[in-house]
C-alpha cells in the first residue's frame, strides 16, 4: 500500500534529522528562547524581508490557528472564513472553543473573496442590530486554499485593501504555504506575503518537518504578550529548540523551496495522467493537492495499492477524491500510480 | 408616531402590574425560591401536563438561550440552528461566547428540516475525519420562527424522532410561543411540546410581561445542576418572584392565551390590508409579525406615521419590512395603519 | 417571620412602582435607547460630576460584574480581588466562565490593599517566568465590601495610584453603594468615586429598585463595543426603560441616598443592641450588614422569629450570622428584634 | 556554563533518536492512529496492568492538563489543586481560559491533602448558596509535586477514598512520575497509580523524550469522546507516530524506569553535598529537583559556572533556588557542581 492520502505520512527530511542528532546533548533553555530558534527567528525575516517581524514556532496548525485568533480578537467579534475553511469545518470548533463565531462566507475556489469581506462589514455597519450581531474584526485565509487552489497576488492585494479599509486584521494560514509558493502560475512570495497580511504562518508540518509551523506577525497590535496566550493553550513547546533547529534546516539554504517544488512537480505529472484518463476535478488545483473524480469502480481497483481521501460523492457511479504529494513522495511511487491509472479499464 | 416595530415597546399587562403591587411589601427568600415562583411553577406545569417538568425563571431569551444550551453541551458539541435562527445571528455569539459551535443549516421558512439534521448527523458518523468535527448533539429552533412561521405537530414529531435516534437534545426557543399557539391553522399546545422537546420556553417578555422566559426542562439529563449554570451566566434574578409572580397572573385563568389571541387577530387584519394593497410577502406568516414588501416610496409615506423593522431590500424599488402587533397592540392604531396603506397611491 | 436575612426581600421602593404605572402603556424604543434611560443616564452623570462618564443600565450583579471584566480582559489577564469577594466565591465561576482568572489576596477586612496590588504586580512583572503567569490587569473591589467594611477615600486613591502605575484597572462593585455613602464616617460620594476608579456600578437591586445595576465607565479603554458584550451575555433588557425609570426615581431628587441613610440608622440602632448584649463581630461594619457571634443556643431562640444569614462557627458554642437592614425595613421590626435580644437569658 | 536550571535541556534519549531514524520514511496514517501508537498503547496498559486503560499521546504537559480538564468538567465545575499546583501559577490561567475555576488548598508540601478536600465538599454540600459557587468535581495532583515531595500509597488511597465519596475524579499529573517512581523510599508504581486514580498522565518530556505524555483514562466515564477535545485543543499530533515511537522506546524494556533512577541518583548525591554545606531546604525532596537555601553571595558565586532556578527569598541575605538533575545529566557535571560547593568559603 503506497500513501497518496496525506502530506504527512512520513517522518521529516534527512536534514532535520541530522540537524537534531548533532545538537541533541547541547543544553539550550527553552521555551523558544534558545540560539537555535534565536537564529531561525533571523533567517525567516530576512527570508520575508521583513526585520520588524515578530516569530513565533508553534507545534501544529489547529494550535496555531487558535492561538492567533484568540490573541486577536475581543470576545464580541469574530473571524470571515471560507466555508470550507479548515477552521471552519475540520478543528472540531476549536475557535468557538475560544469564544470567537467563524463567520462564514461561501467564496469561488475555496477563497474568501474581498467583495464578501466588504460586503458583510457594510451590512454590519448599517445594520441598526449591530450590538446584536458579531462584530468581523478578521478575515482567515489559507493559501494554497483547502482545495488546492492560490490567492493571486492581485486577489491578496484587494482582500488586503478590504481589511484595512474596514479595520480587519488579515490572516494567512500557511500549512502548505510551500507548495502554494512553488506552483505553476504563483506569483506571491514571502516579502509580497508579509507586505499584505497582519500575521501568517510557514507550516512545517506539511513540508519536510517532524512538526512546527513558524508564525511571523508583522502588525504590531498582534505582537503584544503573544507569548502569554501560547503558554495558556499549551502551545509554548518546553523543549522549543526542536523547532528553532527544524525551520533553520528549512529555511537557512532554500531547502524548504526545494522540497516544496520536488512536492508540486511530481503533482503536476499525477495531474497530466488524470486528465488523460478524462477524469475532471473538484477544483482545480496546481499544488501538492488534486482531487479528480473517478469512477466508484476504478476507485475501488485503485484502493487495493494506493490510499487516497474519499472527499465526495458526485453522482451515483462517481466521487471525488484526494489524492497527495509531499516532500517525501517517490518519483517511483507516482510512475507506479500512473501506471494503475492507465491499466483502469 | 405609532409602533409596530416591534412586540415589546410597552410595559407589561395590567395585571401583571397590579400583582406586583398588591405584593410589593411581603418579604420572600430570594432567587426564585418563594411561594409565587413555587406556585407559578405548579401551574405551569399543569398546562404543560408534565408532573416531572423541571421549570425555572430567566429575564430574558438570549439569556435563556446561553444558559440553556451550554448546560447542555460538552465542549466539543455544536447545536444546529437554521441561518435565520436567532441565536446564529442576533445574540452577538453568546453561544460561541460559551464555547460552541452553531451549526446552520438553510431550510425552508426560517425552519430546521428533520431531513437536514439526520443528514448532518449521517455526515458526521461517516466521516473518517469525525473527530475533527463538531460534534451534533442538539437542534435548536424557534416557534414561532424568526420569521413568523409555523412548525406543525407533524414536523416536530418527525424533528423529535431524529433527534432520538441520533442522540440530540431538542430545544424550542417560544420567545413568541402564545402568538404560535394562538394562531390559525396551529395544532400544536403546550402538552405536545412538551412530549416533542427535550427543554422549550415560554416567552413572557413579548407576551404580556415586563420581562421574561419560563424554562421547561423535560429531559432528566438537562435537570441536573441546572441552577448553578443559571447563576455562573448571571440568570438568577436575585428578586426571583418578580418572575413567578407575572408568570402565575399569565397563566392561572388563561391570560397569556387570550392576549396572544388578540394580537393575532389583529395581525390577520393587517395581513388582509396587505394584501388588499397588493404586498408580497417575505415569508408567508399567521403570527402576529407580518413581513410585507412595499415600495420604497410607499414605507417613506409609512414611516411618517408608523415605526417598522426594515428586513430587506427586494429590488431595486421594493423592500421588505417587519410590521408586529402584540397583546398591547389597539384596533384604533392598527385601524389607523390600515386607512394609511388604503390611501397610498 | 420577619426577614433580616438580606437586602433584596422585598418587591420596590413605592415611587419606583408608582413611575411604572404612570409609563406602562407609553412606547418605546428596546434595549435602553429610550428618552427615560437617556434621562436617567444624564442625571447620573451630573450626580458623578462626570459628562464624560459613559452609562449603562443591567439587571443583576453577577451580570454587571462578569460583563465589566469580560469587557476589559484580554484572555491571559486575570482580576485581582479579594479572597472573601463576591467574584471569588458567589458567582458560580462566571469570571472563570468568561475565561479569566480571579487572582485573590487575603486583605484585611475584606478589602483589597494597594500593597498587596503593588507586590503581585512587582512578583510578576520581575519572574523569569512571567509569560507562565497570569498577568494582574484589574484590580477589583467592593464598597461596602461583603462583609459591610468600607474603603476610605485615602485608601481608594492609594488603590488608584497603584493600578495607575502598573496599568490596572479599578473596578468598583457598588451593589450596596448607597448604604457605603450613607454610613457614618464615610468620606466617598460619586464624584470622588468616578475620579478614582475606571469604571463601577450603583447598586439599585439592593437598594429601592426591583432590579438594576448602572454601570458607569470612566475609562474610554473600556467604553468600545461594551453594548456588544452586553448583549452577548444576556445583558441588555429587551425593555431596557423598566431601568431607566427606575434608576431616574432614585436619583433626580436623592430618594437613593434617603433610602440608603434609612436602612444604614436601622443597623446602627441593632448595631447597639448587639453590643449591649455583649456580642462581638466577625467584622466592624457600619452598614447595612451586621455581623454578629451569638451562642448556638441564643440564634435557636432567636431564629424561630427572626431570620438571619449563617456565616461561619467561631467556637463550639458560637456562630457569627448576618443581619441586614434595607430601605423596606421598618422600624417596628428592628425594635422587636431589639426586644428579642434582651431577652436571651 | 552547566545547566541544572530544569530536567528538559536537552534532547532526547540516543535511543529514542535512533527509533525515530530508523522509521522515517515508513508510511503511517496521522493523528496517533498509526501501528506505533498502537504498540506503545499496548504496552502502557501492560506496564499499568490495565487492559481497560484508555491511552492518548499529548505533546507537552499544560496541553495535558488543560485536555483532560475540560474533557471532565461542566461548566460550573471546578478542579481542586495545591496553590503551589503548575495550574494554579504556571499555565497562564489555561483552566481558566477553558472556563473552570482552580479551588486552590495550602496543604503542606505542596499536596492537596484528602482532610481538605472533604472539608471543601462537606462546605460546599452544606451551604445554603451551594449553587452560588463553584462545585467541586475534580482533584488536581502531581506526583512528584511542584516542590519535589512524593504522595505516599496511603495518602494516595485516602485522597482516593474522598474523591470516590463526593464524587469527584482524581487527576495526577506526572510531568516527572518515572522520577517519582524511582525515588527513595516510594512506595507507588504504575498499577497502584492506576488503580488510585480516574487519570493520570505519564511525562515523556521531562524523562528522555523530545516531548510527550501519555494520558492514561480508567475512568470510563472520562474516556468518551476524548479525541474530540484532544483536536479541539490543538493537541492531536498529525504525526503521532512520533509519540508513540518514542514511548514504545522508553517502556518497551523499562529505559524509562533506568533513566529516571539516574537522574534521582545523582540528585542524591548533590542533596548530600548540599547537607554537608549545610543547606537548609524549601522543602524536603527525595526526587531530581532540589531546594537547597543559600547565602546570595554563594549562589552569586555557584552561577558564574552553573545555572540554576531561582525560587524565593528566605531572609535578607539567603534565597531558595532549584537545582535539577535528568535522564540527561552526566556525573561528571555533578561532581564538578559539589567540587565548587565544598569550594565556597
Amino acid at each position: 500500500m503506497i500513501r497518496f492520502n496525506c502530506d504527512y505520512a512520513e517522518g521529516a527530511h534527512e536534514m532535520i534529522l541530522r540537524r537534531l542528532m548533532e545538537t541533541n546533548l547541547v543544553q539550550t533553555p527553552g521555551y523558544g528562547e534558545d540560539e537555535y530558534c534565536e537564529q531561525a527567528r533571523e533567517t525567516i525575516k530576512k527570508a520575508c524581508g521583513r526585520e520588524d517581524a515578530y516569530v513565533q514556532f508553534l507545534v501544529g496548525g489547529t494550535q496555531a490557528n487558535l492561538t492567533v485568533i484568540d490573541a486577536a480578537l475581543r470576545t464580541h467579534q469574530g473571524v470571515i472564513a471560507a466555508c470550507t475553511g479548515h477552521i471552519n469545518v475540520h478543528e472540531t470548533g476549536s475557535i468557538e472553543a475560544c469564544g470567537h463565531k467563524v463567520l462564514a462566507v461561501n467564496g469561488r475556489d475555496g477563497k474568501v473573496e474581498a467583495a464578501q469581506v466588504e460586503k458583510m462589514c457594510e451590512a454590519h455597519i448599517h445594520d441598526d442590530s449591530f450590538e446584536h450581531m458579531v462584530q468581523p474584526k478578521m478575515v482567515y485565509i489559507s493559501n494554497p486554499t483547502e482545495i488546492g487552489t492560490l490567492y493571486s497576488k492581485a486577489e491578496l492585494e484587494e482582500l488586503y485593501r478590504v481589511c484595512k479599509k474596514y479595520g480587519l486584521y488579515l490572516f494567512l494560514d500557511g500549512a502548505r504555504l510551500g507548495y502554494g509558493l512553488m506552483a505553476e502560475g504563483n506569483d506571491l512570495d514571502l516579502p509580497s506575503i508579509a507586505a499584505l497580511c497582519d500575521v501568517f504562518y510557514i507550516g512545517g508540518t506539511k513540508v519536510g518537518a517532524l512538526f512546527g509551523e513558524a508564525v511571523v506577525i508583522l502588525n504590531p497590535a498582534l505582537k503584544e504578550d503573544f507569548r502569554y496566550i501560547m503558554k495558556q493553550k499549551g502551545a509554548m513547546l518546553a523543549k522549543g529548540r526542536l523547532l528553532g533547529i527544524q525551520f533553520q534546516a528549512l529555511f537557512e539554504d532554500g531547502l524548504y523551496f526545494e522540497i516544496s517544488r520536488h512536492a508540486d512537480q511530481l503533482a503536476m505529472k499525477l495531474k497530466e495522467a488524470f486528465i488523460e484518463h478524462g477524469c475532471t476535478f473538484l477544483a482545480e488545483s496546481v499544488t501538492n493537492q488534486q482531487f479528480p473524480v473517478f469512477k466508484d469502480t476504478e476507485l475501488e481497483e485503485l484502493g487495493k495499492d494506493f490510499s487516497f481521501t474519499y472527499q465526495e460523492r458526485v453522482d451515483e457511479e462517481h466521487s471525488a477524491v484526494r489524492f497527495c504529494t509531499s516532500w517525501a513522495t517517490k518519483e517511483e511511487d507516482v510512475d507506479a500510480l500512473i501506471e494503475k491509472i492507465r491499466n483502469l479499464r
